[in-house]
């Protein structure tokens, strides 16, 4: 068996792009994924699970219809699923997302910020 | 919806015993957890599921019958299922699991360091 272990701070050398989240460990059919995110995310969905993220580095605001939470290194957060949520950074931000294999970073909302799914780092 | 974020850093505060998971979140089926840990823990395995270690803090050493992976704070490691482990850590050490709800942080062996489940913090 290959036993490699996942180092945030090295996965965060392999890219460059926001909002564009990279897998880097699979549990089960779960995947774990880092993503850079800098700016205004979209309004999305996702209609048939939950979703986690976790601030590794920087803050992280999530909007919702009715209010906000915003998070720091070392917090996380559970979007339960069917809630629409609109995530931003002020300035660049680390996060990683936890979410069943075959999540679409936009959830059921098609658009420019449509990410290629299951890209490995 | 009351919107509660994980502060790692404050949940850590709520607990002292070793070896024995509190639950901080869910994600579908699926549970986050936080464990301090010291010391050598039991071989065993987890027959079902893959499980998710990250280290928030500290240093782990999780020991395979073949080799072994160290851990240190920002990096995470999933033990395939099946495979037989013993994580330990020379000195306290912060770490988060992920697993799904219901499984046993000694997996089919039953013992004294078999902790109760299901325990939120």
């Amino acid at each position: 068996m290959k036993k490699n272990k996942i180092n945030f701070k090295e996965k965060f050398t392999k890219f460059g792009d926001f909002w564009s989240p990279k897998v880097v460990a699979e549990m089960n059919d779960y995947q774990f994924k880092l993503a850079k995110v800098k700016g205004e995310f979209t309004w999305h969905t996702h209609e048939d699970t939950d979703e986690v993220f976790l601030v590794i580095n920087g803050e992280l605001t999530i909007q919702f219809r009715d209010e906000k939470v915003s998070l720091k290194k070392g917090e996380m957060y559970v979007v339960p699923k069917g809630i629409e949520h609109k995530p931003h950074a002020e300035k660049e931000c680390q996060i990683m997302l936890v979410e069943p294999r075959g999540v679409v970073n936009t959830g059921s909302k098609r658009g420019k910020l449509t990410a290629p799914n299951d890209i490995w780092i």
